[in-house]
């Protein structure tokens, strides 16, 4: 283990940057650099529009490698704290301007935190090894080190998965064994659909787990969600009208504006979307997600489903139903999907629905994989029309994830974390309603999928909210940001809370932080 | 090793399907299932619209698996020689057919190859003791084998590789230890650009072995170059004008038509694609292919780079600059990239070039990771419009090529492949120019990449050509394929000759076949 111990002051007109490295504990240098910065950017010691010290200076200053700098910029320009400008270096950026209400505990906050930041100790997710000699050696008690923790990483937006949730040395041994037997397929230009193996694995687990009575060859492998939503739009056709749910998901009318498809947002009741606008806006095709819909949580019921695929069957429409997190339900037996109560219908009714899934809920969103499962019906106009294209995932990925379900790992693995997130949310639960929270707190869409909705009955509107929780290190995005339209306040402020990046010895804290955010 | 011998005759109406397992050498069960399907296709004693066994009847009346059966018809409709119908099974395709003058071949050539059959034994790339263990228990010459071998598979059309051409095992290493470090990199979402790791390696490969100096930021990785088409086209701008090389690689301008981009056909002249036709025709973006045009092979020369950096100078324009094959130069060093010549420009001149490539001809096609590297005013852009995508490349994967790159392998595997190829392509050449050919072919664009042009001297049109090279087991395109209209002939037939899959002791087979066909 290194230590190093640099305090260093630019003179005149340059940053003043402290850097304790010996406080970084089981972090790595990158990892404690990003985390000092960003902290610095969001408690204003760094302020906007500030330039910071070139890649190599830093570097040289802090006796890290330059890598190790431009990775920390590069992680802090990704989640947009800085910006990089042409040939002159890089930035702080400006957020969200704090209200001048806001002003006081803003100089306060920063105080607190600059205060604060001489027993800042970073615990990262490494392994548990060593997390264990990152507490050991540091000697501080391990309520302290995990409050310095959460400083700046409680994130309740991001799909982050933590480790012991995925299984590294399994997934290495399965890609070794693909890389072994299968170095025909490896080598071959991949087809269209993706690999038969890895079609065949997702057929039988649609099966067992959404009874879903499909045939491989129906199932188009996709590199993400994203990439199948614009295959879909190419398939269904660019001069339909596509409608999607409001509030949603934001991606799919992102990538239709892309694509410069004409798209509207359609109201949402208590069931979902209804049958009647989608009538009145002349809408040919719609995304729904109604295992779960994102945000709001509302599982569609049987009646509505029954009722949208009537509206689709009296044209030629279709519905896209994005299935995302559907894995995670907690409470009694999933909703049969529309695209089996579609395909359960007699022949020549069917043929309206195509199902989406991704593994990255499931897996992680660094695995770009999802599928898609057409209609009969369109099998072969994507064969004819969009056949051309090459299957976007790896043959080794494919191949890899493909034993993975076919040797059973994949429903354990499910089991497994289904079971990991059901305690981490019936724990935040418990304490948020053991807390002073609990009269102003009202909770929603909490029985299905990774987040839920939480009403908070304070005076504060949605962004005044939002920019003191992130300064107390609390990451998470509002109900109101997902409206199609620009976002404005509608009653209380509605936290999404995501819970999947949480962890579970996280909990106190963060329900103690959202208290004295609450209640100040 | 299983040996089966099974000799079925179904009854009456139904196919009579002969297959004898134990001449299957080292082919897996699949494997050879499907080639013994494809040849009975390409002779015709599968006939166009004739119905194959379920999976399931033939699976067991042949002693296999449903899944070997499954996986052979998989392939068999991947590459279009069969199809599935709804409820109904699978058929055999409807190929081109025979012009009238050419059914006494046909005739002749079935009888030819039925004769052949009890010869028959495929020689499938499996690891090299398999395939050493294959010859040595069936115990026929050499010779015989490669013959037996060629007789389907000789492949001048796809970019499948050779296994002693990728390094498996120290990929599978660095898979392992990329799993074992970065955890929380896989764990986390992908930036939209790529991770930086392998941008900054692919930065520094560019610098190295391209000279361009290109930064990290510059560089977005995609899931293929077909992805990073649609990418770009999304970026510039779907209400422009494009235009594309014709003859030319096809894919492109498919991607506008599913996109519903206006794109139109370039002529070329001996240096590419004209200036004067890139303003008469109102062109606003480009896609050319400088360093080797497929399919003529033609070497863009310096001048005519800089007439089209001063056409697309002149406005608003573009060029999308597809460098697919540059690493493979065997004669001289390779011309300054479009890309380069562009920004060494003066400041507010550049800016005009966007550059593509990708590994799938220097690794494997099915690892698809391609990339883009945008002038630096287009940065911006992608980010603001483009920045909700994720990234399509898994990290895992991302991060095994940063490796492996960075720590010098790419360099060493590049070498020892071009080493490969500048053999094979010698060896080809010398075979071709010591055969009866000699006087009835012409070679051109032999320099760059992994195929070449030969014209021949024959009476026979492409597609006669064409077809009694397929049935002799030779799969090859013409020239006249790849221009964006109706294929016509133009001349004397033009084949392309694209030699990454073959095997140099294929060669003298080959050319003997080819011989054979030609004169004949």
């Amino acid at each position: 283990m290194m230590y190093i111990f640099i305090f260093i002051n630019f003179q005149y007109n340059q940053i003043v940057i402290t850097i304790d490295f010996s406080q970084r504990g089981s972090c790595s240098l990158t990892d404690f650099l990003y985390f000092q910065l960003k902290a610095r950017i969001l408690d204003g010691n760094l302020t906007p529009n500030q330039k910071l010290p070139s890649k190599r200076s830093l570097a040289s200053h802090l006796g890290v490698s330059v890598i190790t700098v431009q990775n920390a910029y590069e992680q802090l320009i990704d989640e947009g704290y800085v910006y990089s400008a042409e040939k002159r270096g890089y930035f702080v950026t400006e957020l969200e301007a704090l209200s001048s209400s806001d002003s006081g505990h803003s100089q306060m906050d920063r105080r607190k935190t600059t205060a604060f930041q001489s027993e800042q100790v970073f615990l990262e997710e490494g392994d548990l090894s060593n997390k264990t000699e990152g507490s050991i050696r540091t000697g501080k008690p391990k309520e302290n080190l995990e409050e310095a923790c959460l400083k700046t990483i409680i994130n309740l937006q991001d799909n982050h998965i933590h480790h012991e949730l995925f299984p590294f040395s399994l997934w290495s041994r399965l890609m070794r064994k693909v890389l072994q037997d299968s170095k025909e397929r490896i080598l071959s230009p991949l087809p269209p659909q993706g690999l038969w193996e890895l079609r065949q694995a997702i057929a039988s687990y649609l099966k067992t787990f959404r009874n879903m009575v499909v045939d491989p060859e129906q199932i188009i492998i996709g590199a993400g969600t994203e990439y199948l939503y614009s295959l879909a739009l190419q398939l269904l056709g660019k001069n339909l009208r596509y409608g999607v749910e409001n509030p949603g998901y934001l991606k799919p009318s992102r990538i239709m504006g892309a694509l410069q498809v004409q798209w509207c947002p359609l109201a949402m009741d208590g069931a979902g979307i209804t049958p009647q606008e989608l009538e009145e806006k002349g809408i040919n095709v719609v995304l729904v997600s109604p295992a779960h819909h994102f945000p709001t949580g509302i599982i569609m019921p049987i009646r509505r489903r029954q009722e949208l695929l009537v509206w689709a069957r009296s044209g030629s429409r279709y519905i896209i139903e994005d299935d995302y997190d559907s894995e995670f339900r907690f409470t009694g037996r999933p909703l049969e999907t529309l695209f089996s109560l579609d395909a359960s219908s007699g022949k020549g009714q069917q043929d309206h629905v195509i199902y989406l899934n991704t593994f990255t809920k499931t897996l992680t969103p660094s695995l770009r994989i999802s599928y898609m499962v057409l209609p009969e019906s369109l099998v072969k106009t994507f064969h004819q029309n969009l056949g051309f294209y090459s299957c976007t995932v790896s043959s080794i990925e494919q191949l890899t994830l493909a034993r993975f379900i076919h040797e059973g790992h994949y429903e354990k693995h499910l089991a497994r974390k289904k079971n990991h997130y059901r305690n981490l949310r019936d724990n935040l639960l418990f304490y948020l309603n053991k807390s002073s929270l609990a009269s102003r707190i009202s909770i929603s869409g909490k029985d299905t999928g990774l987040h839920f909705l939480m009403e908070v009955n304070t005076s504060a509107s949605s962004p005044q909210l939002q920019i003191m929780l992130k300064k107390t290190g609390i990451q998470v995005t509002f109900l109101n940001q997902y409206f199609h339209e620009i976002p404005k306040e509608r009653g209380l402020p509605v936290l999404v809370i995501n819970y999947s990046a949480l962890k579970k010895e996280q909990i106190p804290v963060l329900v103690k932080l959202l208290e004295g955010v609450v209640n100040q």
